[in-house]
């Protein structure tokens, strides 16, 4: 899932997201509900209308957004307050709220609200977390259902594997319709990171969504995909795209470098998107260097059919039961 | 001629310019000069092949821009020495390498080195801009021309209309494709260049293209094609695109402005763009007040369509002899 944070995938329209393969993309409720809130999408019609977005929206429950904002939150078992990175301005998320919210604007995928601990911890802080987690979940599935949107629970516990255990176990009790593992990508070391995500997918139910949240360079992706995790969302492809970073079948690529300023070759030469089938590595590099606002427009694009490539041949490697070949072929791709 | 000055016209891809009607776009030589250079296009190919666009372009001499940089260059009869904004490199530009550049880049249409005069300026300073502009002329008329690039010249004359007319004929001799009318839209009054405009275009071929350089918003485009000219460029739609104005049948909207955040209309009624197919005036609100590329990128394909629909709107009203009415009713759309 490409991401959307504030309904808008950054310099990508619906139609590019639909050139570059993209089946779902992801926004995020803590900015939505700021910024422009829950009525101006309402009146709108939704965050499909809004956006202009015909296909699946996932909307991130803004759990570790809010986590993330550390001195300017108060946790509570009941919930969560929080002062606006905006305006400064007070507002409080409850299980029940969030879920609401992501309802009314119309998510196919609703996030529910998680407790999200910063690693290191101690493991007080992460048993806590993953209480709380598991109490406002049971919260959340006693709510009325609404049809069209679908609940995805978010199991936590740090690197424990005792914790992530209980966790999972705990949510998937609760029978959700699909199931994220959280609390990851977050400094760890790729091993731990790995290690924990291949274990949490495995207390997963197989015939349900498992969503590593916040991953993320082809390695991790092909490695998470082989520890049974299907769905994936991160900033990385169009966060590089800004910068000047393009993913390739041949490695990362840095546009800065004064090298491709003479370099006369398509981006990728085993990618056939509108960057790569139109304009020179030189040309990017040109218009990174002039500053020209085309130059992360194209390099995001590319980034993001890159990865919806890769997506879609994984699909293809696992349903031809090549995947241990594709696997080890891709993972060689070094990370930015 | 919406303006790509670095081989770019901003934020937009060359598939965007075709579906906003663009038939011609402008680039400019100074800047192309100075970055990526001339051995980078020539090798990629030519300007077409560098920047993915099959179309014509005109490209400005770069007169206008050097002549802007007043203390940073020297002038004398056979050109002008001036230093990089960029990085303060000594360069000079003459008659001569001007128009080789643009041959060796592929320009469809290559505009001569002429003089700019500041305004206000003293009647010597203007005749003597006058006087070099058509040495230079002539010098370039001189050069052996290549096939596929075409040389228009520029008249000069600040708002003296003995010089201008000096200019017009002097230039007209030497039997150019086209002539273009500079020195205007510098920050005279609305009347004065119209008046200008109108003067000189009177006294240049009826059946070669008249290109009044800089304009420019509705209103002067409507005025200036009634004064007879055929041919504008201007940033004007898409710096107003990246700032958040929109130009519309109604006049200008500044989607900055904090009723547009809950207003769910079309951005322009009578529009059938992108943009205005797919986005309300509020979600364009949002994008811009989130800082979101993605506000610009729209909101410059909506105004070049906008400016182009225009064109061809009046190319059909003088076609069909109704321009009188066109312009009357057109003329009511107030400028940024």
């Amino acid at each position: 899932m490409p991401v959307g944070t504030a309904a808008t995938v950054k310099g990508l329209t619906p139609a590019d997201l639909r050139g570059a393969q993209t089946q779902i993309v992801l926004a995020n409720t803590y900015h939505l509900w700021l910024r422009p809130g829950r009525e101006t999408i309402e009146t709108a019609g939704g965050i499909h209308r809004f956006m202009g977005w015909d296909r699946p929206i996932l909307t991130d429950s803004g759990g570790f957004q809010v986590f993330s904002l550390e001195s300017r939150r108060r946790l509570d078992d009941d919930g969560v307050t929080f002062a606006s990175h905006l305006d400064g301005s007070e507002h409080r998320f409850t299980p029940e709220n969030i879920v609401e919210f992501q309802q009314a604007i119309g998510s196919d995928v609703a996030m529910l609200l998680d407790v999200c601990v910063k690693l290191p911890a101690t493991r007080e802080e992460i048993a806590k977390a993953v209480h709380l987690t598991t109490a406002w979940a049971r919260r959340s599935a006693a709510l009325p259902s609404k049809a069209g949107t679908l609940l995805f629970a978010i199991a936590q516990g740090g690197l424990d594997a005792k914790l992530r255990e209980r966790s999972a176990r705990e949510l998937v009790e609760l029978d959700f319709p699909g199931y994220a593992i959280g609390g990851l990508s977050v400094g760890e070391s790729r091993e731990e990171m790995y290690a924990t995500a291949r274990a949490t997918a495995a207390l997963l139910p197989e015939d349900k969504p498992r969503y590593l949240m916040g991953v993320g360079t082809v390695t991790d992706l092909v490695a998470s995909i082989d520890g049974g995790c299907d769905l994936f969302d991160c900033v990385y492809p169009t966060r590089c795209g800004r910068n000047g970073r393009a993913m390739t079948h041949g490695g990362e690529l840095n546009l800065f470098n004064a090298a491709f300023t003479r370099d006369y070759d398509r981006l990728d030469e085993l990618c056939d998107c509108y960057t790569c089938a139109n304009f020179s590595r030189a040309y990017l590099a040109h218009l990174f260097r002039a500053k020209e606002m085309l130059g992360p427009r194209l390099l995001s694009y590319h980034n993001v059919y890159f990865v919806n490539d890769l997506m879609r041949e994984a699909r293809a490697a696992i349903d031809a039961g090549r995947w241990r070949n594709y696997a080890a072929r891709d993972s060689n791709c070094s990370p930015c």
